[in-house]
């Protein structure tokens, strides 16, 4: 899979008084949506101890988000999930949000994660190879769908 | 110790589309002027294993609040604790929210947390007693300023 | 009606050091069941002006909420709000939290939201009765099932 | 002026289950450090209709972070502002996150925020100049101090 999409709703406690969605809030959706990926495939972000290659954590190492267009209380929105990059030991994935029957040429905004695998490797946590799990159920995005909106 | 107070400014991501405080986030309010309370006499709410009796974190089982005012972005605001009750394995705290050179006689809002004292007990967590040094620092204030905004 | 129901699974930042969902967050999950109820009966909470009998806002006068059992990451729950009682201008609602299938005989935990109707009046923002809307659609729920866990 | 600092302090609520600060909340910490920058030369971020040239509020077009080292619960921190570039219509600040008296020689964490200020033309939110007000206290940093963590 190189792609994933999950629609939601904004919530009340999610705007602010400018009458929008606080932008910290963009980061929480994205995360959101790298987990519903994740459990699409059968593992959680946060499995624990001795489970999946010795996986315990996805720190994220970077973020960002270009706004465009305001997202409002009780508006349904679409994140759609791109896999941009798959690294010995980190992903790196592209976000949009859309509005359903969006007829705009722009997302509302567009993100960015890179998430880390970490294990505990003799009482440290470090960095590690990605596991099987992920190997094989992720792929990067063709180029053409990553260059779409830049 | 019966009582202690903060200062604080409402921040941008506290408010909603009403032009308010979020009503949640009084509880955040409550919690960061217990932890100072606690701080102030020199240990901390969550302070991992092994330290001040054993405890290893204070879950809350009540939390309640009323409120009478709004509190508005870039406000300051005072958050007074009571001690309400010290029972063997819990704390009970009352809190007022009022602001700074305040004429009102209600104050914006008014709360209470009840928390326990938490430890490992053969592998699990259960309530415990107040470790000496909460039980040292604490008292149970007056009852007249605890029946004064009812 | 005088119930409603929403499923949720808990997000990663609804979590807290502790490993459980942070007790302001049952506050979040009550409003985001309320507002849910009352779209249900095809109205939003935050109308705008001149809407739905011109109210323009529910802001909340009590919150509470009891913990009894920890919810964790990615753990869904269900939220069942009941309509406690029905006054001239406010509505008070009671919330129990499940699991789903849950064995047990008491809620992960309970709560309660007073909100009032407020509409602008003479400029200023004032309580003012229900809308036909809501008193056409919320009744109180039988005294049985509002007693059934204290 | 071209720089500011504030320091916090972790509260409870602001970390997430793997012991730490979420990552969404590195947004909210840059806000109220660009908030608290403004509010030292005389404005607010959000000023009402008709003050401060017109400029009604501060919308965010970009964001981003780079993590480095953890922040836990009840530990302290500095916040760094700098202001990167001024443009005639928005603001781009970077800021840096360190430990007080911290040995390291890279930041916990490094971000950015681009802010356009926005005002009311003829009915319609549209981006304006930058108030007289900003333009007199804000200069950009010094180029050497802009490039000092890449």
């Amino acid at each position: 899979m190189f792609e994933f999409r999950i629609t939601r709703r904004v919530e009340f406690h999610e705007t602010d008084l400018a009458g929008i969605v606080h932008f910290s809030n963009f980061f929480r959706y994205m995360e959101v949506c790298e987990h519903a990926f994740v459990r699409s495939f059968g593992t959680v972000v946060h499995p624990g101890e001795n489970n999946d290659g010795g996986i315990i954590g996805w720190p994220r190492v970077h973020s960002e988000c270009d706004y465009r267009r305001p997202l409002r209380y009780d508006e349904e929105f679409e994140i759609h999930l791109l896999v941009h990059d798959k690294k010995e030991k980190a992903i790196h994935y592209d976000f949009r949000f859309w509005k359903p029957g969006d007829a705009a040429t722009t997302p509302l905004a567009q993100g960015k994660l890179v998430v880390v695998s970490v294990g505990r490797i003799a009482g440290e946590v470090k960095a590690i190879p990605l596991s099987p799990l992920f190997l094989q159920h992720i792929q990067i995005a063709p180029a053409e769908l990553l260059a779409q909106y830049k």
